[in-house]
């Protein structure tokens, strides 16, 4: 049995104060913390309803009834295994190829699924806004399915960090050049822009090039949702590099 | 002031036995709404806190207090205007050009999405398996930002249409041939499959062509989300016709 001010506690990490005050986070559900597990991650604590379900050579773990695991949850469903992990360190990188970049990302659904495009598309590295929403968000977790153990993530002022970057800068606008006809370099960062407003006049003034989707259907002034956007223009880069 | 039994029969509505015994479903937003009313879409009933927001040549509508739409709506946030339409008539179709088919997608957001895709590519038909979540679930709703109202979709056994249909038909499996090097003819079908299962045995039967999107990370098991995958599939077979 758990205790109440344990489960108390591990509920406080569904807050991004209590994550960011203690340095955990918490992951729910077989296949997002065996993941986490087989990259190496070391667990705070490991709570299963089935011993059955943990991979081999698991750290320690407490089984539990699964009362106690709809308690300490944060999902509708509790799914068997519940881990509080450390939040890893980030630092920045320097690295060859492609960088993702994302300005004031806010839907929970959509930086999981951008991630889970990151390690598709084999972009190691993501870096965010300081505004865009926290990865260690449950729904983050939820969304990405595992891939958050294999995509270096880093928020930072993105300004600043693409005024300090020598690669050239795309990103995705309303009005640039069709996606399809770039030639894509080798290298570079891909910025895409908040939900509602796109990418903000600040971060603008940093990108070289700007980039569109074209439109097929009636031409509106609708836009696509930012993770299939990111979806489309990774896989333009990746398609056919140098076009 | 709205009555205590219209608010209930409203959010009855939330549910699609009501809505399927009822014939009419609910859409909110002052974006989705207003998409559905320049459509030509004419609301049984039509609620707002503020009628500046509504369209010219609006129909009749009652001006409610927020607490009352806070009671109707199905949303954590009600915005503004609440209104409940008849559902229209879907007819099989047989037309020009690409048709996209669903079998059993669940998630209400992958359908959202999905939708809003077909409205961005110029897709006009959609065909869903009978056991895909219904399009006028409230969370499909709000993810198709008021694409829904440019998108003709049909519920009917997929494995019969797709016998009955004339078009080459391709399908999204993990094993087929680069979407890349595909030769996409004027017009076809397209299939996504369920998020977890993928495209079903007796669906997969009919399928003349399997296509992946290519993986550029550590190959691994992991699969992109279907509203991701359709993205890029929808984008190939629009980018260059007969490649």
């Amino acid at each position: 049995m758990v205790g109440k001010s344990q489960i108390k506690y591990i509920r406080s990490l569904q807050q991004k104060k209590h994550r960011k005050a203690s340095g955990l986070f918490v992951a729910e559900g077989v296949k997002l913390v065996n993941e986490l597990l087989l990259s190496g991650y070391s667990p705070r604590f490991l709570y299963t309803t089935d011993p059955e379900i943990l991979p081999e050579n698991v750290p320690p773990f407490e089984v539990v009834k699964e009362a106690d695991l709809i308690r300490m949850s944060g999902l509708r469903s509790p799914n068997k295994v519940l881990a509080v992990f450390p939040i890893p360190e980030s630092s920045p990188f320097i690295g060859e190829g492609w960088i993702l970049a994302l300005d004031s990302v806010q839907d929970p659904g959509n930086l999981g699924t951008i991630i889970r495009l990151c390690d598709w598309f084999g972009i190691p590295n993501l870096v965010c806004s300081e505004d865009t929403v926290d990865c260690y968000n449950p729904k983050v977790l939820q969304a990405t399915m595992g891939s958050i153990a294999r995509v270096n993530l880093f928020y930072t002022p993105l300004s600043e960090f693409l005024s300090n970057s020598k690669k050239p800068v795309y990103g995705a606008f309303m009005n640039g050049e069709s996606a399809y006809g770039v030639r894509w370099p080798d290298s570079g960062v891909l910025v895409m822009g908040n939900e509602a407003h796109g990418i903000s006049g600040e971060v603008g003034d940093h990108i070289h090039k700007k980039v569109s989707i074209p439109q097929f259907g009636r031409v509106s002034a609708e836009s696509l949702n930012v993770a299939t956007a990111t979806a489309i223009l990774l896989s333009e880069l990746r398609r056919n590099p140098g076009n």
